[in-house]
This record gives structure tokens, C-alpha cells and sequence, in this order.
């Protein structure tokens, strides 16, 4: 089952150089749990005394330490390298190939060369499905969906009708892509119901973790920009659009019709009001709560958020409030004392 | 695929006139980025500027405006006539009709007339289905369940044994109910698991957003009331009661055995405590800490919950704080110095 | 369906003795809500009331209690004697026995002795599930996965390549195991992805609840520890640690790397950094959000979190804040005012 590549084939991959005797590397580990035919790396001095300990077979490592291992590929950016590495000993999900008979494939859905489609998947009427693609087993794909190359649906991942994605595109289990939005309104004669007439856009190289929801638009689109990448148990409403290179990372939710620049940073279980403008390159920390405009490079805290010098702060200070209180009290009495003292001289 | 009406069969629909060409109308937009085929709307007078530069090939507007447009459906309130013609326009979604002969129906369930049943959609012994039911993909039903008129269950909802559905339920996919609700005890002998033996129930009109979890009751039941509209990935604790009318927001979380009164309205990321009473028509804000009982008509935000006002306050004041602890700090050495100065003169 | 004891058989079950009739007994109930073919139960002496006004047809009391009703089983624990009843009278979930021959099962894999295994269950390459386990519709196993004994993993669950669990594990609807953790970097030539070829490695007797997600590690193992309890929609970072007997309530976020200890408790909401360690017996509060390691036996709560003790008092003091400003700046103005006269005494 496991990949295995000698050290001298791993240099070669990454177009670095090796030293030492060429063994046959059969995983990869960090420092203190590899063993003797894992390979593991060096990328911040502070554990260099780790290299005296270690078992690994070898490690990646940079010229200045190069001297202090037998067995090493010498590389400037040993992190990087070894990131490198762990694309090359992944495994490709999944055990199956070829499109299944037990899947349910509407006669008008177009299917590109080279799908695997397992069973049970079902892909709906007058959908476009690109070349390469891989649809797992429970992946609901509605009608007039289009999916360009290369993407993989995991298990139980449903895109409700008219959802796109670009090529490359990575959804694992159960992402739910073009659910209806919450278009509810509560009027004099009760909740009123707006059907959601839009649908979800992804661009291409878009990655979206485990149970992520994205709702389709009221109106035109809710979409996500390229190289965009989504954690896991994210909400997205509907006509939110997200831009390129922008991390939102597990538990956020975005309310309706916000915006989100390019190469932001969004922290876990923030949440963003709706109808609000994330300009680019903003970072917001983990439980924000965001309910204004963000300008481009801000980075912002705390519920509702301040900039972050503030809220670093205040959230130092946030435990000794209590003792502020106590602290005030204590200078009204002196205060009064003070004055009752200097109306008696009066 | 996708629907026309001409704009005096739309206004015919709305039951209001209309002036200008009968057009043939493709679709709705928003005003800025209609184009010639579709139908915008102005409700809100401040965006008046772009009737002059909008491309709608008409427009939905109130009769004050009518003049300011050629062709226009003439609506005492343009927002919510829209709204009524998204229903116009909605599709209904889905491909298939019938029921599946590659569904897995245990032969003891009864199907409603007209029911829709997909392929890989399961349905267990002893279960009732009402009439002009949709049952998607993936979905799950167990034994014992009952399920009204016109319910739709789209792509892998899961429905555990026992659950109960009233008329025209909608749950988005991935909604599962009737899980085992969190019955675990800590005890001397360590963690017990105390089988929940309830289970839960949906009222009429109720709609269910993405990955939502709803438990079964440890005893007894948890139940949502009619035409209360939940968002996604909320969780609903066991035992807790939710009340007619009220719309929960995405993220939400509701612990065990939690009361919720009618119109209510429970903002996104919210948590509330176990065993506690939210009465009618409470507003609770995004991110809000609930940990006790709220009386009828409240406002509050925060958390712990504060009234709104208050928490407003709170709010713009709190990256002040950190200044609030040197103005304090300042106060008690100017306090000092003057009672040094007082005493000098004793 | 339902099932039946009577009374006598019931205080068999429990060890304990029983007075009165010996009534055929339909199920539990609370006092308030159990009819005459119910029992019910006295745990807590300020419910003595309803002893006089229940219908129930018997209550489990403690021996001080047992004269004030007649038909009664005697424990000394009421409480967990009547969660023992509940194990009684809970159904087994689900129905349908043996293999079914529309499940996918790959040929290499190995299914032990008296599994049940439903309709459209994907079961992949060189998996093995252990005796006496339930796979539910739905669910996809990949490939290299390892099942110990008595394993449930009702509809919809999704086991990616190499997950393994214990024996007697518990998985509620749409949990994700083995999803890829967020491996992406920002890097000057744009978001590297760094695949993440560890796995999930989870303990005997663990329960997960619906739709939560464990990400596998980036190297080694994402790791859950025997006994542990998790709830609902919590996420679980890749390369964390969960020792054993802790619980996890609905919707709380790990992020990577974190190390959570044995009897732990993590309630509703809350949140924790990466690379921190919480050791034993730590009791986190809801929406908590944890930054930094916690020693052994810690109480803590708030985001940033305090001592349970600061936290509290924060807690009452926060909605005064607006006040202690008022109050700070009436004590500038008072010293001011006083200054001014000393000085002009000088």
C-alpha cells in the first residue's frame, strides 16, 4: 500500500542534493517520531538538539546544519521541501475506477473523459461534468450543474441545481453547495417565505472542508473567487461573494450579501454580519464578531471587533475589571472624604 | 429550462396594472444589473437615481414613481410584489419523478399518493409517508416515522426512527433528526450513557437549514412549532421546545431541555444554556451568551446577555477600556498627591 | 413495537425490591407527564408534591419516600436506577439484519461474524470491520479503514481512507472521520496545499454526534481517547489529541495540534487555539476561548478565558461598564474642581 522512494530519488524530486547512504525512505515524520526508514526535517533551529536524538532515517535539512547528519537531502527551505515530500508520499483517495452501473446518471448529464464515478452518485439532468473529475459514492449533483476538470466530490457532498465550480476543485464529505438561502420575512401576516432564485459560483482551485454549507443566492450569485480555501462546518449565505487566495478557517459564518476581499484571513468561529464589505488582505482572530465595513489590510478582534493592538489590550486587562471596579469605588470615598475635609475649611 | 412570462401576465398574477410595452420577461434581478429581458423593483426611494441608468426591461414600482419609468408593473409595495414573482420564477428543484425502483422501501411503510421517490433514498418498516412528498438522494428514514403532506426531504437528510414531520416541511440537505441527544453522566464509576428513549417532532410548515442537527428527546419529545424556520447548521438540543413562528440563524446553539416561545428571533452564532425559558417575541442577538430565562418581549445581546441598550453602550465603550484603566491610574496619583498636599498643611 | 415489563421484572433487572400491584409497565415518564401504565421517578426531594398528583402507575423512590405512594420500586439511587430502565426500554435503532445485496462491497474487504450492513452502505480496498457492527445507508467506508467490535455508524457517515476505531463505538448521522485538515500555507507564490497523510485514529467506546468532523492529521494520527463523548457539529483540527473520558460539547472548535487531557469537559460553543494543551481534568465554559495551555484541574471561562471566580464576577460587572465611565468621569471633573481650589488657596 505505501509509497516508498530512496533518498537519492527524493533529492532528485525536489532538485535538491543528498548526502549519506541512499536508503529506501518509506514515510515521512517529525523529528520524534520517525523511525529509521522515515525521512523528517529540520526547519527551526530551536530543535536542533532534537538531531542528536532522533531515529529517523534521514532529514531534510539546511547547509549550515548539513554537517551534523549522516543521512540528509540539503535543502534551503527544509519546510517547504518536506511539504514537497508529503505531496509526493500522498495516496490518492479512494479505491475505485471507471463509472459505476450502480450510479444514477440522468441520460442527459454530459460526463468528460476519464470520470471516475462511484456507485451510488447521482448526477442530475442536463449537468456538465469536465474530464478527470472523481464523484464519490452518496454525492448528490443536481440539475444543470457544471463542474469543470479535474474537481473531486467526496462522500455525500450534494450540489443543489444550477451549482458551478470551476476546475481543480476539492469538496470533502458532505459540503452542501446551493441549499436555499434564509429568505424569510416576518410580516403582519406572518413568515413569508422569498424563493431563492440563484444559484452557487466557484472559481477554479477552490478547496472546501467537511459539512460546509454555501446557500445559493436570492438573486444572481453567491460565489467564491480562485485558490479560496474553506475549513470545515463554515456557513456561507446566500449572495455572499468571497474573493481570490482567502483562507476562512472552521466554524465561521458569513451573513448574507457580505463581501470578502482577496487574500484575507478569517479565524475560527468568527462571524460576520450581513451586508457588510471585507476589503482585501484583512485578518480577523478566531470568535470576531464583524459588523462593519473592515478597510483593506485591517486586522481586527473581540466581539464586537477592534483593531487588534486594542484588543490585545483589552483582553489583558478584561480580568482585572473587576478590580477596576473596586478601584473606582475607592477614589469616590477619598474623593468625598477629600472635599468634605476642604468644605470644613471653608 | 429557464421560465418567461409576459408583464401583463405577471401583473395579472400580482393582481396590480402595469403600463409601457408587454414585454416578454425572462427573469428578475436587481435594478443595477438587470438586463433588457428582466424584471427589477424599487422599494426603497433612496435608490431612485437608478431607474435613470438601469437596463430592467421593467420595473416593479410604486405608484408616486410610476411616471419616472416606461414600462412598470404599478405595486403598493414593489418589495414584497418581487418577492411573490421569485415564486413566480422559482423552479422547483429536481429531475426525477416517480418512485425509484432503485429507492430501498421496507414493504411495512406506506407511501402517500403522488410521492416522489429517488433513486438510493431508504425508507424504513412501519413508517407513513403523507401524499405529494418529495424524498431525495440519500435520504434516510427510519422505522416508526410519520411524515405529513408535501413534505420535501432533499439529498441526505436523515430522519432516526420515530421522527415525526407535519405538512409542507422543507429540509434542506444534510439535516438530520432524531439523533441521540448528549445523555452522558460522569459518575464514580466513570462516563454512563443514558439511552435517550423520546424522540422528535416537527410541526406543520416547518423549514430546516443545511447539516442542522436536531436530537431526540431523552423522554418524551423535542419539538419545533409550526411555520418556525430554521437556518443551517444550528443545533437543537434534546427536550428543547421551540415554539411557533420563530426563525433560528445559521450556527446556532440551543443545550438541552431549552424553551422558546413564539416569534422569536435567535441571530446568528447564539448559544443557549440548558433548562432555561426564552418567552414570546424575544430578539437575541448574533453571538449571544443566553444563560437564563428572558421575559417576553426582550431585546439583548452579548454574553453573558445584557439588554440591548446596555449592550450597545457596552459596545462602543469597550475599546475604550484599556484608556478607562489609565485615566484611573492617573486619578489615584493625582488623588494621592492632593491628599499628600492636605496633609502637609495639618 | 413498544416493549413491556412489569413491574416485578423491572426491580429484577435493577437489583432492588418493589411494592404494590404488579403492573404491566409501557414505558418511563416524567411525574407531570406519565399516565397509569408509566413509571416514573423521585430523585430530587423538592418534586415530592407531584407524588400526590402523578398518574403514573409507579415510581422508582428512595426507601424515606416509599410509604407515600403504593405501587413502587425501592432504590436507593432513583435517578440512576431510572436511567438503567431507559438502556430497558430503548429500541434497538434501525430495521434491517444482515448484508445487504445492494450494498458496495469491495471484494478485499473483510466483515466480521454477525455484521448488519443496509442498503447503498460503500464498504472499500482492504477495510476490516470487526463482529457485530451496523453500517447504515449512507455510509462510506474507504479504503484501509479498521473497525474493532460492535461498531455503529448510523446513515450517512463518511470514513476516509485508513480511520480506524475501537470496539463498541457510536457514530451519530453525518460524521466525518479522516477529511483532509487544512494544510495551506501563504506563500509569495500563493497558497501551497500541504497534504495531509496522517489519519484518524479513534479509542474503544466512543460516541460522536451528528454531522461532526475529525480531521486527519498532517503526520501520524488525529487521536480520540476511550470513553470520550462528542456531541453535535464539533470540529476537531487535524493532529489533535483527546484523551479519555472527556466530553465534548455541540459546536466546539480544536484547531491543530492541540493536546485536550482525560475528564476533561468542554462545553457549548467554545473555542481552542492550536498547539496549546489542556491537561486532566479541565472544565472549559461555553463560547470559552482558549489560548494558552491550562494546568491540570483548571475552571475557566470567557474569551479570552479567566478563572471561572474572575469570570463570574466580570460577568456581573460587565453590564456596568457604562457606568464606571460615567462614574471615572465625574471623579476627573470632582478632582479637577478640587485642584483648582487648592491651587488658588497656594
Amino acid at each position: 500500500m505505501a509509497k516508498k522512494f530512496t533518498l537519492a530519488e527524493i533529492a532528485d524530486f525536489l532538485g535538491e542534493s543528498w548526502q549519506g547512504d541512499n536508503l529506501t525512505i518509506t514515510g515521512l515524520n517529525t523529528l520524534e517520531e520517525a523511525t529509521g526508514s522515515e525521512l523528517s526535517f529540520l526547519a527551526n533551529p530551536k530543535y536542533i538538539k532534537q538531531i542528536a536524538t532522533t531515529n529517523a532515517g534521514a532529514v531534510i535539512i539546511s547547509p549550515d546544519h548539513a554537517g551534523e547528519v549522516k543521512n540528509a537531502v540539503i535543502s534551503s527551505n527544509p519546510y517547504f521541501s518536506f511539504a514537497r515530500c508529503m505531496g509526493l508520499f500522498a495516496e490518492k483517495e479512494g479505491f475505485f475506477e471507471g463509472v459505476s452501473s450502480l450510479a444514477f446518471i440522468d441520460p442527459s448529464a454530459k460526463i468528460g473523459e476519464n470520470c471516475t464515478i462511484y456507485p451510488f452518485a447521482v448526477i442530475g439532468a442536463n449537468t456538465q461534468i469536465g474530464a478527470n473529475c472523481t464523484i464519490f459514492s452518496g454525492v448528490y449533483i443536481g440539475e444543470y450543474c457544471k463542474l469543470g476538470d479535474n474537481c473531486t466530490l467526496t462522500p455525500n457532498c450534494v450540489l443543489m441545481s444550477r451549482t458551478s465550480l470551476g476546475d481543480n476543485c476539492y469538496l470533502q464529505p458532505g459540503v452542501v453547495l446551493g441549499g436555499e438561502g434564509f429568505g424569510f420575512v416576518r410580516t403582519d401576516f406572518g413568515i413569508q417565505k422569498i424563493p431563492q432564485i440563484g444559484h452557487v459560483q466557484i472559481a477554479d482551485n477552490v478547496e472546501i472542508g467537511a459539512n460546509t454549507t454555501i446557500d445559493r443566492a436570492a438573486l444572481a450569485k453567491t460565489s467564491v473567487g480562485r485558490h479560496t480555501c474553506i475549513d470545515n462546518l463554515v456557513q456561507i449565505g446566500h449572495n455572499v461573494q468571497i474573493g481570490e487566495e482567502t483562507l476562512v478557517i472552521s466554524q465561521v459564518g458569513i451573513a448574507g450579501s457580505t463581501k470578502i476581499g482577496n487574500k484575507c484571513t478569517l479565524a475560527g468561529q468568527a462571524g460576520l454580519s450581513g451586508h457588510i464589505t471585507v476589503h482585501d488582505n484583512v485578518t480577523i482572530g478566531p470568535q470576531a464578531g464583524v459588523t462593519k465595513d473592515l478597510p483593506e489590510n485591517s486586522v481586527v478582534s473581540g466581539s464586537p471587533t477592534m483593531d487588534y493592538s486594542t484588543y490585545m489590550r483589552h483582553s489583558i486587562l478584561q480580568p482585572k475589571i473587576p478590580e477596576l471596579f473596586k478601584r473606582v469605588s475607592a477614589l469616590e470615598k477619598q474623593l468625598a472624604k477629600l472635599e468634605q475635609e476642604q468644605d470644613s475649611k471653608k
